[in-house]
């Protein structure tokens, strides 16, 4: 009998290590709302039972799936794509912010101001087909380090959100990215590094035009904006382009904050979380006063409204999957 | 023997009725070129086999999943609407296409022109949130009849095409609506109707704008148009709402010209197809003058190019669902 209790337990808690959906998350209340919400929506017959084809969850990118610090990636891949085109605009070492990009000087650069990162995003992203910039982006990606962890971009992703995202699918839910990210620079490596398939990332995008070049369609990417998936541009990116409310959202910034409200301002069981970065060890610590990310009014309605808020210090037990340190 | 041989055979024609996939179609050229096209892309291991991710099949909706005839459907539902709404515009009585419209007169209404529909599309589809829309054009499909049948708008889907969706959605194709129609009147019945989520539905749309009411987010269809997904529109309605390229694509007009070629020109092996509106007594005949869904570059570009072009009279056994006459 002793032996039959003694196997029992083992193989009980064997199989519960073998099935947690979430091991990197620490045991709190981050964790056990996600484990919550899940069983109530899927368990059939229940009060919160929703159809699969209802679980549309959305998530952020920079700062909620890979990291943004210290830029946001994709600038990052726009100051490497013109200094690769330096060469073909000598005009450019006479002119901001181009000047002090190709010299290497961020600080310069970005104290040109706002207007002057639209030229630079428009110089790198624009006035190629659709095909060529999935080549130049995918390239970028498959080569560049990030400037602190030497790590490729696509592995400063965070471990416990791919967890979450397959837990969500495990249990029929259809993930999809919503971020203020190039809809198109994300779609190169979605699908490889988070499972999220082109149709399923919306984002933010330039103006496009059908070209026949040698009797040959092709789409050519226009520099003018045509959407911005940012802030209330969100909750019209997901109807425009999913066309169904989310019952899950997750977002890191006050530029998620209209997604969040979107999202659980309907009735029947719902999840908003905000993934908060107080980890300066691990990753970065920055909120209410960051210039990239900033969490300020969306942590006070977080807290007012009791969405879900992961501590990434005291939550996750490992940030990127590339760490190897034990969990603190 | 001559018994086993006969069982043999009764049981391998049950088994063929049984399974077969597209039991509406004639065969034909252009049945066999679905079940080829399907067999291809799906056989692990043969020449063409294609991942399932890239199964992306796109269909036009007017004339080539439901009927357009008389009148584009959606036009329909504007003009019902119009007249739902006429008690709360007095002034619409002397301006027109508002008063023909009042009236009953389509012929006097569509002369004002182009300009005056789109009038009519605005203050039928606009000034309101997406909830209220969904439901207005809900109630609509639940209870408007065709004017020639008296059937459900809904119920005029052609039945071979709803044959050839679950075909390919059977061997792992995801299947899209890429229509010129407007996106949010067509989510409201493509899933029940033709088992297609909102989420792969790609369609012409107005702008947008988020509103809080009492504290609680709306989202609000302006008159402004944001994209027309018809021509050359299609094939970068495809390249934003979905970002990877078909491979396969169905239309019935002109308008759906430029999204066979971006499907064809691609290598690999390629479904295009039209549908030919060739059966007067079943359907409506029409092609290259019609004033809705005219094909007339598209016939030939099929022609030239070996695309498939199904002739409804003598490809399709059955048309509608709701159709009880024996098949010619």
């Amino acid at each position: 009998m002793v032996l039959l209790a003694s196997l029992a337990f083992n193989w009980s808690a064997a199989a519960q290590a073998q099935t947690d959906p979430l091991p990197s998350w620490n045991d709190g209340q981050a964790r056990r709302s996600i484990i919550d919400f899940v069983d109530r929506v899927t368990r059939r017959g229940g009060p919160d039972f929703v159809d699969p084809a209802l679980r549309i969850a959305t998530f952020d990118n920079d700062g909620t799936l890979w990291a943004e610090q210290p830029f946001y990636f994709q600038l990052l891949f726009a100051i490497d794509r013109v200094k690769a085109l330096a060469p073909q605009h000598p005009e450019w070492k006479d002119r901001e912010p181009f000047a002090s990009l190709i010299k290497g000087d961020m600080k310069a650069a970005l104290a040109v101001g706002e207007k002057a990162l639209v030229e630079v995003l428009a110089v790198s992203h624009t006035g190629i087909t659709t095909e060529e910039f999935e080549k130049v982006a995918g390239d970028w990606l498959a080569t560049a380090r990030h400037p602190t962890t030497k790590q490729p971009f696509t592995s400063m992703t965070y471990k416990p959100m791919l967890e979450l995202l397959a837990h969500l699918r495990a249990n029929d839910f259809k993930t999809f990215i919503v971020s203020g990210g190039g809809v198109e620079f994300m779609r190169v490596f979605a699908e490889k590094t988070y499972g999220i398939p082109p149709e399923q990332v919306v984002g933010s995008m330039g103006k496009q035009k059908l070209e026949f070049r040698d009797g040959r369609p092709v789409i050519v990417k226009l520099p003018e904006v045509d959407f911005v998936d940012d802030g209330p541009g969100k909750p019209v990116g997901i109807q425009k382009f999913i066309g169904r409310r989310p019952i899950a959202a997750f977002g890191n910034s006050d530029g998620d904050l209209q997604m969040l409200q979107w999202t659980c301002s309907a009735p029947g069981q719902r999840l908003c979380l905000y993934v908060h970065h107080t980890d300066a060890e691990r990753e970065w610590a920055y909120d209410r006063t960051s210039s990239i990310g900033k969490l300020d009014k969306g942590l006070d309605e977080a807290i007012s409204k009791g969405w879900t808020v992961v501590n990434m210090k005291t939550d996750w037990k490992q940030i990127f999957p590339f760490e190897t340190k034990p969990p603190r």
